[in-house]
């Protein structure tokens, strides 16, 4: 039986893409092999990868002044690779506004005088700072934010005004709503929640921000190394990129990333209104900031919040324990996750209050 | 029709491993889940990494004082991730016998103090350089080579006797014969030849040389920072890791290194004595240091090695065009390339003599 599974990542793909590559599995595109089998420069393989990026670009409708970049490490190398290669005056804000946000902002400090411009950490992360142009200083080279923190439930319903290029981690949300990416400097994001399977990490950069890296980025940290191979400086992880192509190709057959939100957003009202409707369970984050992809939310006591789990499961209804630093649990709800998931979950949350209030 | 795949990597997984990923592609374990979609911190899948390690460590006898890390990047991240983590003095010297021979030292030489000990470059890395002691520097932090040049097809047949731990790239012939693991300060290996679909590193590291990274060195090419997260600091490449568990086991019910060892030595001769006793095609490799995973060749003239390549393909006999940088055909007879395989290129090979000669 295939579950509902609601984990933060990886996490679900949609079960379509998963039987399209079970099927060519071992015979990808009539070449008599595996797409794992496969060498990168052969020909079948290159459309692959520039399918791939073809139609990201037409998801996000990518200005032509972007690279789209296939890299692997997660977005926690970016954490590292955006300050080696953007930092040129030396500075850069960041908006501190969840777990991952504080390790980049933490790991840019190794490399320049950086400072966090807001931080909602006092109130546990529960909410979004709403910052203007004033909040962050002049002469620095980004601003660094997390557009979706998994651990919190948050996004930032807003794009930031900042007095230089903006970088946002958007890990767990890209391709779940539509983004203006010429209003970025750099989009990243970790392929496991939204896109693909664990190994290939996105990053969108606008071509002269990869200009002036600084002369301690390794080699293979330099977002130029790979846009000028075409993300393929050494052997890229061509799983995990032929997957993310099916997924593209499914997202367009929906209608994109307008069609997709919208049905993200019924989803994450099903599960909102549930729960503001119940003297049972509570989410915590300030209504204007909740994320529609991971919905934190607690039973009445820890011990009902483990019995919760565990009955999930058996339901079907699985990996539902939420992060040790929120405790509960948390229903993440990517684009793959159908609505009739989320139905589910609702349903087995009914059933449940009454069975334990 | 499954194709005999000559290609240098990505390359061929074995049939029966590919067949049991695609059975088990929906639902891993029970779980009712893909392997893809599962979280790196469920039970399901601690038990995958665990036992891959352990596999790994079976397979090659590995010490209990060497850390085995699933890192990501391939060998190229590791050629700065080397010195990142292992100078102290601030020196290492290189045995330079190929084309990434010559990038590790490369990038290298961005660190600290390098210097090419040995080359055979002036040859077109034809032949492995014999080194002695006597060849290498006294204060150094350590010997890098590259075990096996996939693209000349050489291979080191004997361990260099260095002062300082040897660093080993066995990118192209891991597994594929049985090496003493503790006579390496490091072995590292892309996983895409012999190991698993790319997207996974394998860094077999001695416990005491994780312990002085420079203070440049990224958190993320730390090969502590991996070490002391059981490969699990951030999400690893889950699905490579796992295929490259279904290889060890492959590899253990066949009876380890040494009985693939001797299918590998079988394979590459039934190749090597016949382009040895044709006066059709040549091998210009000095034979004590052949290659039993890369078999470059090439025929009397750049117009016959073309139709080689096209009229091979279509017997499905497929990749076999050399490097650019060698010309000519060149055979990767990796461990999952059976012996039928390489027959039906010999007897291919025959044919294309007679009709060409």
């Amino acid at each position: 039986m295939r579950v509902y599974n609601f984990s933060a990542g990886p996490s679900m793909l949609p079960e379509e893409v998963l039987k399209q590559a079970q099927a060519e599995f071992l015979d990808c595109g009539g070449s008599g092999m595996s797409v794992t089998e496969m060498s990168h420069r052969s020909k079948v393989y290159d459309a692959i990868i520039k399918e791939a990026e073809a139609d990201l670009r037409k998801l996000m409708n990518i200005p032509d002044d972007y690279y789209v970049l296939f890299v692997q490490g997660g977005a926690s190398m970016q954490f590292e690779a955006i300050p080696l290669n953007m930092l040129v005056k030396g500075k850069a804000d960041y908006l501190v506004t969840g777990n991952f946000a504080k390790k980049a902002y933490k790991e840019g400090i190794k490399y320049g005088d950086m400072k966090a411009a807001a931080s909602s950490e006092e109130a546990t992360f529960t909410y979004i700072p709403k910052v203007t142009r004033k909040d962050f200083r002049e002469d620095i080279d980004y601003v660094h934010y997390t557009a979706n923190n998994t651990i919190f439930g948050t996004h930032f319903n807003y794009v930031p005004d900042a007095p230089a290029p903006l970088v946002s981690d958007m890990s767990s949300c890209i391709l779940s709503e539509t983004v203006d990416v010429s209003k970025f400097g750099v989009i990243y994001a970790g392929a496991q929640k939204n896109i693909a399977p664990a190994g290939v990490t996105i990053v969108i950069v606008r071509k002269d921000l990869c200009e002036n890296p600084m002369p301690i980025c390794p080699t293979m940290l330099k977002w130029s190394t790979q846009a000028e191979n075409g993300s393929m400086y050494n052997t890229p992880p061509c799983f995990s990129i032929y997957m993310a192509g099916l997924v593209f190709k499914w997202l367009l057959k929906l209608g994109g990333t307008d069609a997709i939100n919208k049905i993200n957003v019924e989803k994450a009202k099903l599960l909102y209104d549930f729960i503001d409707n119940s003297k049972f369970y509570t989410n915590n984050v300030a209504k204007e900031d909740r994320s529609i992809m991971n919905v934190p939310f607690v039973a009445p006591n820890d011990d009902l919040n483990a019995k919760f789990v565990k009955e999930a499961a058996a339901e079907g209804l699985v990996t539902l324990k939420g992060h040790r630093l929120v405790g509960g649990m948390r229903a993440s709800i990517y684009n793959a996750m159908p609505i009739e998931g989320v139905k589910k979950l609702v349903e087995f949350m009914k059933k449940f209050e009454l069975e334990n209030k």
